[in-house]
């Protein structure tokens, strides 16, 4: 199989995407000669070009894409080459209007924007199919060609009949008979129960609260059958260009796809991250996503999409000083990228993304934007030997899609809960511990990790609890969050509330839910949000933290840990900060002030200063600063500053 | 006809929901143990099992019924046994469409959920009645069933062809001729006028406001065909078992029905009720629903349905203390009930609410949420001496439905007002002034009431401002709240603004509305809300209550009081309470301290601590404490703490 | 061409709309009577009578009109007569379901409230045309009619194939061909290239953000085929009654129809205003709306609907006090008003808008709020020298409605930055320095005006940028707020993101956008908010406002100032009296108080005191108070008083 090494041949991708089709022929030689000068490497190509590929229904317009990849290469850019199918011309919905998405009211969605294709309808994918076999044959071999990028973001939704076909399906694969369905989805329940497989189906608009197992498998269904789109074309792309990887770009935090089963048929595993400038905890969303990703590719990963600065789809869209813009790029090196695209590389004049920022602004060269762009594409270069390199890590952080699908729904003990701030909350608490961590399926091997932390686990099939019932058993250290092991894989509640080994292990028994609605008092300082509970603990099982109120806030049996709360950032960090160091896991450096990332990846440590304030501190022996050339033996950076060290 | 006498015999009912066809046959056994154990005496089985007792369309599937009836009895329980029409089978959508509802915007709502079914269709009552007619004919006279609990909270609204031609006649049934219909609903008013039957209909997706009179008479519309429903199968169940009666469950301020429609229909009253546990005034709540139940039933009533501690449909959904469930119990049985039924018996595993607490929780009987159960099974038959009496009440509550439609249109005066929220904080003052008050329809006989109280009556009938000024003509003390006497019964503005038989009555013309968007500071402390008005004063009309630039707040014309705003809790309270004291209605016991409740019932006075301090006051003579068994000369309440006092 | 001094002929027009069909015959005869009581002059009549006058299709029921029209007359009253073609009968939606407008998801909206009518069906036009046509011919000549009201408040949107049809003839003729579309909206974002007209329609239900120059296109379009619906049947009426002036009504801030496009079709221009008494700067919206009315009118123009008090579609509707009455009525005088009518004469008892005050309230006669209405109609004859004349205004703000359209779409820099927000803070600046300002269509003469200000023109024609150039090099002061000249009018953005005639006029180059999400600190007191740039300024170019931390936020470059933020009130009032002063713009009386408006018109000047303090001002010379009929020298003004001087 192909790799990202085969892309990247030890230097670090710098580039974005590049849509030529938006501006006139002449100027691309202007495009190319400033990629040049600003380092670019690699430009993706195509995301967004069906329309201009295939203008009618089976035309093949291949000529200006041959006449952008020759130029590009021509000027030693190489291509990640996309297939257009995340955006259909508008003749396929007149076409074939079933191809056009249809929402659970009942509202088919219509070109003019993007993504209005459903991923069941044949109609859609034998027309994408045929471009793509076309596209793969005509361009599969071309020189500039290094990678494949396919679709874009997927994570269209769709309610049709057609849907509802294939989704039957597939639930005949995953339950067997009708019966068996019934069972798992509880239809007993209000009478839902189904007395032929016509009656079942997506989940429509009703007039109350839907079957949540229901929803449940309907969310898995449409991540798989986004995932047999992209293999799809995968298998088409690798029959032409068996030598070049594929990839698609994710998302942080994208709730539409399971990206770990994404991640085992992709080459390379790629990201689109947007953190938001006025964040102040963007740090921490980026390194959440990049840790993940790093983790769901297995080693290095590709940056697809980041913003030079500002977005447009917020309300208000902040640009990024671009003192931020150099210190994300080398957090994502830092974290395992091996590859830094940007969308994208010129301004678009028109269309709905107008007043998103580009490398090349709409203000030209001679703005500090671009200048700081030119700076990096001279800097990365620096950084070529920690190409293809593992990131250290000993802590692994259990996330899971249908948990996530399953505990977000309608119904539930509060709505305030939901997964992705939750997984912020730990992974910041970890990241201000100066703390590494991968990202773990809750079925992978845990054999490396000496700490697992579960931020939740409300969903947990069997072979996930026993997975982190052997972890501890080998010795190692749990820390799971509230209303974990609740549910059984099809969203059904596990007798007692919550499965039994896991309270065994815990030490615990949640007798009662109690989310809260503020932030409540803990004993000895500091407060705690969103849920408590009655707990019934275990002999043995010791209080480390409580409420005001005397109610346990967190417990410790042995190694696992249990949090009946979310405690606030700084008591979190503490927690999680103890039972790392009980459990040898130690930050790459010692002293590191608040807002100092240090990770360290191959031989280099990266160290990152995310305030604004400069840092001293000494090493413990001499190290050379990549990013200056310069040898020292102690730590000095300026305010949000950057060193990459190698030990000498 | 059959009462309610003939279920309790002498008990107040305890149990609950209970659908064993969410469990394997193997938990029923277990079951009727636990219940036992309970203390529990009743189960309402079949609420939602239309799908298990007629799978296929026709088939009768009863066996599983039967047993679960005849395992019931053999333990000792009796059986509220319910039509499982509230939620239909997925085959009756997929043979008959029409059964499907649609919302104004013409979507069609599906199932997977509940309630989807157009109350105007025949095809579902045709499907619904002859469920029921077999239904009854096999349990109608099991001696386990004591009473039949018909459908389930009934609110389905529907705007499709059907339910347009059933409007048309009641409208015709209504109005007569299509003259009379346009001018009942002002049609000249935006050329709205009908010139032919075929284009009235429902309120449908409009682009502006809509006809407020169409509205109005819709939503009476909706209830009468609802209460058609109701009294159908009602009809059925009596011709099988003339000997048992026949309820439905209500909810509290439950706007979709009228329920003193509905309660002449039924020969036992009942209400689900569930206060939210985050809520202080919960309580005040809690008692408005069971009095105005109590009120509809004209005498003892079933609590259908409670929670046992949280729900699962807020937004984040608070545990109730176990001292609150006992507190609640308490002060429903005060308040007339003779029967305390709970949603649900055991935690569903499954479905939509499967995190809704139960009498019987997940984490099992050795909890303290069970422990409070068993322990109220064991006090009710305590009270029994209760069972068939009357609450004692010198005040009433003016409430309507129409009223309530025709208030909460859009484009009215202010958005703010509510009429909710305005019975709650009259019922709160009368709560607060420890008065207890039955509610009335506002053409209701009035003549055993010293004190009547109108929140507000925007939609006023001749017969209702008749009524209340036949009240004042013997000599009874009114207290009207402002807006009110408006409009007639078609949402017509009555000449001048309002009635001039009231105008008369209380002294007053309000010459311009004046709502207010926040509190307003009263004369001589505390504030009102929501509401002002320019009021011209007739000769001997005395202003009780001003604001602070001096305009009228309340005033009193004889022994008509009129308040032009809404005062906050307590000023409201002081208004009522001294209109009472002059009326002669009085609190059961002086000295009362606030958020201590105590009502008489029969021969009983239920004394309820609703705060967290301990309470302790002398009696006027020697009495026995039904919950101890012991006699006392005071009364001592624990915080929270109740006591049920016979006198000696 | 007629025009609207045919009507006034020396008065100042006064009364409303009258809705006689409402009403009882028996009532018309007390309404005549009670308007000529009140100071009366005009009625109009007939607004929403289309199924009065054609109850069944092709019915004409003229009879009750031409009574109404006859008994006006004979009381003195005359009658603005008005096309009922807002709101169709319910039996033209049945009869052609194509004429209800249709939702961009496809939700059709039928009748039951008003403006269900879709601009593009023919059926329409047909049945409306023809009434017209009738009606014309019936009343163009009746001696009470002396000015025809055509439709109301033009604004229906529909997405229905017709309107696609229509939409395409357009776009043809503004385009040309499918490739000149494809380019000026940008298709090759996206994938969205048409291939063929047939895919060509308006933005409907999309999965994601829409085609921004498709939404520009669709807005204008949806504008011109309203106006397409006013001029046909204004043509209708002229052949009809070619000496009677015809108006539609627009409304302030209205963002439906370009006013500048339907004002120069019109022989009289109106406004419906409707300020919310609750906002403490309603007088500046006032003016605005009476501004840019007068503007696009070019000399005097009518308020065809004010609030005698409340109205009935806001939350919470406050009432007016009667002070307020009378400024507002005097304020529409002083900005070149010649007429003032209200909605409405008599409050309706039915309908949607019974909640709406009238200038005869339900309460009647002997109330204050009528009391008011009498005085006013004392009064108003007492300026009547001042019909037909001219307000003095040497300052212009441009307002463009492509502009709007363009400016507020989705996926753009800030969703904080709204086009009407920002022209109420830069008229209310204009205001509160004593200022009085005309308004401009961005490619209008502006050799009048000392002063042109812009306070937003983020879309700007290449004729509308030289227009601004032209007026500098003549001298001209200029002043832009940020975020103009970004886009041509395809919505494309301009090379460098600021057109380059503009950043030369301007001395700024605007690097980069910042939006702010929260107001900033300015150096020197005062804050700003909504948005920040990076800005290089160009050589000569002086900053004279900065942000605290040194950004520039206000520039000025020759006479040409640019201001890259919002400043709070204080501050945006200082830079433009500062730029008024320096180009030799003044009040017109110096030392106003805050919060008092003086208004040049004729030969009169008119002031009027909007704060609860009195005024005293002592005056250049003697004048005579039209009000008070005496002579003064110095201005005397009682809180929330008013005076008109003549010059002696």
């Amino acid at each position: 199989m192909p790799s990202l090494a085969d892309t990247t041949r030890g230097r670090i991708l710098f580039g974005g995407d590049y849509n030529p089709e938006q501006w006139p022929e002449e100027t691309w030689a202007e495009d190319v000669r400033l990629m040049r000068e600003a380092g670019v490497t690699t430009a993706t190509v195509g995301v967004f070009s069906w329309a201009r590929l295939e203008p009618v229904p089976g035309a093949r317009e291949f000529g200006w894409l041959r006449r952008v990849l020759d130029l590009l290469h021509e000027g030693g850019i190489e291509v990640c080459l996309a297939t257009p199918t995340a955006s259909p011309p508008p003749w396929l919905g007149e076409l074939h209007p079933g191809t056009l998405p249809v929402t659970a009211e009942g509202t088919r969605l219509h070109w003019g924007s993007r993504n209005q294709w459903c991923p069941s309808s044949a109609d859609y994918r034998r027309h994408a199919l045929a471009l793509v076999e076309d596209l793969a044959a005509a361009f599969g071999r071309h020189p500039a060609v290094r990678m494949w990028h396919v679709n874009n973001e997927y994570g269209p939704v769709c309610h049709c009949e057609e849907t509802a076909g294939r989704f039957r399906d597939w639930l005949r694969k995953r339950h067997g008979g009708l019966d068996a369905l019934n069972e798992a989805w509880g239809t007993a329940f209000w009478s839902q129960q189904h007395s032929s497989w016509s009656t079942v189906g997506p989940p429509l608009a009703a007039p109350y609260l839907p079957n949540p197992a229901q929803v449940l498998d309907f969310r898995r269904f449409c991540s798989d059958v986004l995932l047999e789109c992209f293999t799809a074309e995968r298998d088409v792309l690798r029959r032409h260009s068996p030598d070049l990887p594929v990839t698609t770009n994710f998302m942080t935090l994208y709730p539409h796809v399971d990206c770990w089963a994404f991640a085992a048929e992709q080459d390379v595993v790629s990201l689109d991250a947007y953190p938001d400038p006025a964040d102040p905890r963007a740090a921490v969303r980026a390194a959440l996503g990049q840790d993940m990703t790093r983790s769901q590719a297995g080693g290095p990963w590709v940056q697809m999409e980041m913003a030079a600065s500002a977005v447009n789809w917020r309300g208000v869209n902040r640009a990024k000083p671009v003192e931020r813009l150099r210190l994300e790029a080398l957090q994502a090196v830092a974290r395992g990228a091996d590859g830094l695209c940007f969308f994208q590389w010129r301004a678009s004049r028109q269309g709905a993304e107008k007043f998103h920022s580009a490398l090349l602004p709409h203000a030209g060269t001679d703005t500090p934007q671009h200048r700081a762009v030119r700076a990096l594409g001279r800097e990365l270069p620096l950084l070529a030997e920690v190409v293809g390199t593992e990131v250290h890590a000993e802590v692994a952080v259990v996330f899971d899609w249908p948990n996530w699908w399953a505990l977000e729904q309608r119904g539930r003990p509060s709505d305030r809960v939901d997964l992705a701030p939750l997984a912020l909350a730990w992974h910041g608490a970890l990241w201000d511990a100066h703390l590494t961590a991968d990202y773990v399926h809750p079925e992978a091997d845990l054999t490396r990790y000496r700490l697992v932390v579960v931020p939740n686990l409300y969903l947990a099939s069997d072979r996930a609890v026993e997975n982190l019932v052997a972890h501890a058993r080998r010795g190692g250290t749990l820390v799971a969050g509230f209303f974990t092991g609740v549910a059984d894989d099809q969203d059904t509640i596990r007798p007692g509330g919550m499965d039994g080994r896991l309270r065994d292990l815990l030490g615990v028994h949640p007798l009662e839910w109690r989310p809260l609605d503020a932030p409540a008092d803990l004993a000895g300082g500091g407060t705690a949000d969103l849920w408590s509970e009655e707990l019934r603990l275990a002999e043995g099982t010791e209080m480390i933290a409580s409420f005001a109120d005397g109610m346990p806030a967190a417990t410790r049996h042995g190694r696992a840990h249990y949090l009946a709360t979310l405690p606030e950032p700084a008591v979190l960090r503490r927690l999680l900060a103890g039972a790392a160091d009980a459990a040898g896991v130690h930050p790459e450096l010692p002293g590191l002030p608040d807002g100092v990332e240090a990770v360290r990846r191959g031989g280099l440590l990266f160290v990152l200063n995310h305030t604004a304030a400069p840092v001293h501190l000494p090493l413990s022996g001499p190290h050379r600063n990549l990013l200056t050339a310069r040898d020292t033996a102690a730590l000095q950076l300026a305010p949000h500053g950057a060193a990459v060290l190698r030990p000498m």
